[in-house]
């Protein structure tokens, strides 16, 4: 009863089939085969305009290839202090901008807010001798569970536009987000200001492909290139477009990501005072002490303690093929610590 | 009748089986899965001496990571005029090392050889003015169809080591080479003086994974970080690992590659007095006029022109799962037109 | 009566005549000529064992490079939040390491603590998925015009070494710090566990040339090719070298460092109760209202706000060729406030 | 009696003096000081059209430094196989441009000529898979001491935009090239379509400074902040605008040129039949046997042999500085070989 990481979700028997559907010869390699020339028009149509989509093996190269795309070497990135860029990614922004800094911002809930950047952008003179502010990044889902609303996004995004910054969104879990909030994909992204966004899959029912979306298809010029230079354009492209266009054409990301945070919710209703963060994706971060953890573990329940939120603080990720038993099992034990 | 490229090739069935296999949840994301933790006793084993094996999605990634394992920002990499990290990597080398140079020898039938490098090495300082040589790469089997052999490569591999060179090998076609030559792995690398190896999977049979390969194991440190922070440690490692032990463990990638290599040869036989290099691997240099390929064309055949060999030069590569009939009509063709 | 930066001091005519005297031709350019071949040497004299020093252009080319020298572009470098290689530098150490992160530590007076940095450490994971921490960067004398004892230095570099890290010290007031310890410049570097420091010339009496020094020879391997590529390596080499030679051949770094120390201890002794910070360099931060701040200027000195310290702080920072005058002024000025 | 190379000339007394007229305290560091702000100006007048111009301390700083401005990291230069750029600064463009790859391209006289770059333009796709050329490095005068006519820079720079590539023009040597053309230093630089400008003055009589000139100023927005983190903007800046403005506000500038230029002519009078290259600039290049290259030398003149032109080859290098007697020496010299 493993709790402890959607990466140790399996795949999805529509991507897998995906999979195999695309496994003969085919004459086009690269990008020109019949799944890969396919991601463009796939992508305008689930965003309601047209988007340039390449597809990555990771959500760390979306992220970094996103925001190469974006932000000059001498450039720096607004984020969370708990984001995943700076939090989990070894420096992989540095490595694909050419020497990006991450400017850090702390808020509660995994969120960023406007007072927070003012107060840090006051701190920062932006003068030559400074590094140079040229874009902001969110989370959505942010690494503590929570989702930004539509207005949200909106805000921070107009906050960066007028700082004549550009709008990057790490979506990791942007299923479980857009699944959450039940809006429009474009509602959080392109609508709201969102210039880039890492499209994740992989934790959500995908295999190995993640998808890098650019909102605006004339910044995309360079976009090619660095993925081709950083060893990610697949010279079988069709493996990754096929697991990308499955999950998308037909709604499998919403409708893997809606059970996932069903579970979620599931878990947080058995538990409603012990909740750090509001449940709005499939995480739950629970207050439980030494002894309760030791108590779960015991049962079989595996998740890690989460320092980040504290010494009693306990992260629960629950899969999009978390077996409903456990889900059960789990809240049960929850309950019954009490 | 697609003799274009072997990134046309299909997924070997024993491959697409494997990655099914791995399909369900697993325990452990990244590298701890059951399949990651496995690769590098069977890349060991295979190459009869302890190495580190780690999964890459593409050969210019394995080509870049590898090197920037062995070669400083401000360094040198004595390479061949043709050399696909040169001619089709976008840059790769200078974007994983932090901006190290090909330093480019040419050399005939896609080969170095000991006189070019001494010209080259000669005309190189090699003072503080100067790029600073640190590796010396070769290409095996070569972007001309050729295989260097044992001798050969401890020949250039001792030319390096003379001068401090660490010795990369980019084996995007590694197999064919070997099953050409009919020797043990071992014999074409380590053996031979060469410290790290782009082990080829995806042209002869894989799906979506290659691997680097460090003979000198205490030479890895830096390895896992430079590979997570380019984005290529996958979170469900499991499926590029699957991939390629599915490759190694029961000798299907020489398989393969024997089959691509007849292939290639049966060409080869039907025009001899047209080969531009000997057929050594999976690929066939001819001289055909204008003329010719116009006819082969009509015939509906499909291959390169290649420039490089001069102006009545045509490539044709056979695939691992190239249909026989389609390389007997292609031998029935070229025969035909003398 | 300007007490806005040490950037605005003169050049000390010793320095002004060491230039003069280098003007003719001179058969060796680049490193060869006869001033830059004594550098090392007169380094080694300095600090008391033997040493490489290379002159670079800037405080920022200093620290850039020294810790270029140190830290891998995957690797993480511990230094306090208001560190002039994190607020100052536009991103310098990124870009000569070729991509390494700053990992920010608060401390009270500018000066870093053990206790914070293990705060720091024990949140910091360190496996492969986080930067690496590969250096810890100290400033003497600190942002704070503080400077730290050599029990200090051994105390933090002692820490470091603990956990395999390199230490960095950005000296760009070393000589203040140095002057007002009263210690010998081995004392607070190398004896105390200092790998690499930017020793600074130009806010002392110098002109345009800074030193890096390392005092681990073995590890200077890199270094000369990295400062030719950085464009640090003058064809002229003479000019540099002997404005470092004029400062530290015959004690004239200490002298004018202990002159501005003196200026600066004038003043903090005028007005002891507003002091946010102990005067241990040439800096003074006070404690002032805006209507006290702007009666100085009304006076007519100048000197900034220093917001970092907080809305009624200001800085003063005393050059070692200030008006005996000017300093009087001051001190007798502030008195009069209270 | 050396001629090995005008690094080791001397700096002009006028120069010196500028430097030593800016010695004193000064209230503005960085770029602020009275010096530093008239650099546009006078820039601007020497070029007849509105430029930016910024002080760097070498050569190999100016060229890196101002292709970072024009190409990015996964652009490729053309340049000739012999541009210092390639041959003598250790890697720098990589480096500063974040891993630009140089384009090599031969030329007999260290010219590049069109059909040259035709010819390996067309041996070049561009795909997504290449580096993509994004400039073209001139080199004025060339390393053969030949220098470029308007004409033939006008239909090189036509060449490079018709390929939407900017231009870059290596100036160590531009005040030889102008003063042998006798041409407005704009008739070879922006009026013939060069973007930027590395404007040499230590080889002819600065002490320690270049300067970039970007004619397209809109095109600078990114060079202060480069140059910044580059480490290059000193904080006593007026000590490198002195040198640029002693040498351009009055035309010494040329006047050392000239001087220089007057020697090298008189010398390739001396041995026309020996001249390997027509002699354009301040260099000689000549054809000179083993034993008339040690008679040569037994009579105390230095030179460098200069293998790059073949065995039998010579370089002579006239400073502003060379006292005429030593020129007329070797041209005696070089007259009683015959």
């Amino acid at each position: 009863m493993d709790f402890l990481s959607d990466n140790a979700a399996g795949v999805h028997p529509t991507v897998l089939k995906a999979v195999a559907d695309a496994a003969g010869p085919e004459p086009s390699g690269y990008d020109a085969d019949r799944w890969s020339t396919r991601l463009d028009a796939a992508f305008s149509a689930l965003f309601e305009t047209p988007v340039r989509a390449f597809a990555v093996p990771s959500g760390t190269a979306a992220n970094g290839l996103g925001l190469a795309a974006l932000v000059p070497g001498y450039g720096g990135i607004w984020c969370h202090t708990e984001a995943h860029i700076h939090i989990d990614e070894a420096g992989a922004v540095p490595f694909f901008t050419g020497g990006a800094s991450l400017l850090l911002v702390p808020g509660a809930g995994g969120k960023l807010g406007i007072e927070a950047l003012d107060a840090a952008a006051s701190r920062h003179r932006g003068d030559v001798h400074q590094i140079q502010p040229a874009a902001l990044s969110l989370t959505q889902a942010t690494e503590s569970g929570t989702s930004y609303s539509p207005d949200e996004i909106a805000a921070l995004a107009g906050w960066a536009k007028a700082r004549d910054l550009q709008v990057h969104m790490d979506g990791a879990r942007f299923a479980n987000a857009v699944a959450h909030l039940g809006c429009a994909p474009a509602d959080v992204t392109w609508r709201a200001g969102v210039d880039v966004l890492s499209f994740g899959c992989i934790k959500n029912g995908g295999m190995s492909s993640e998808a890098v979306i650019l909102f605006q298809p004339d910044r995309a010029a360079s976009l090619p290139v660095r993925r081709k230079r950083a060893g990610m354009m697949p010279s079988k492209g069709r493996f990754a477009a096929a697991q990308l266009l499955a999950m998308i054409e037909d709604g499998l990301w919403l409708e893997t990501a809606r059970g996932a945070n069903a579970g979620a919710a599931r878990i947080a209703a058995a538990a409603p005072s012990r909740l750090l963060h509001p449940v709005q994706a499939n995480e739950v971060f629970l207050r439980l002490t030494e002894a309760e953890r030791a108590a779960l573990r015991a049962l079989g329940f595996g998740f890690y303690d989460w320092e980040l939120d504290g010494p009693e603080a306990a992260r629960f990720v629950v899969r999009w093929d978390q077996p409903p038993d456990a889900v059960e099992a789990l809240a049960g034990a929850l309950a019954a610590l009490a």
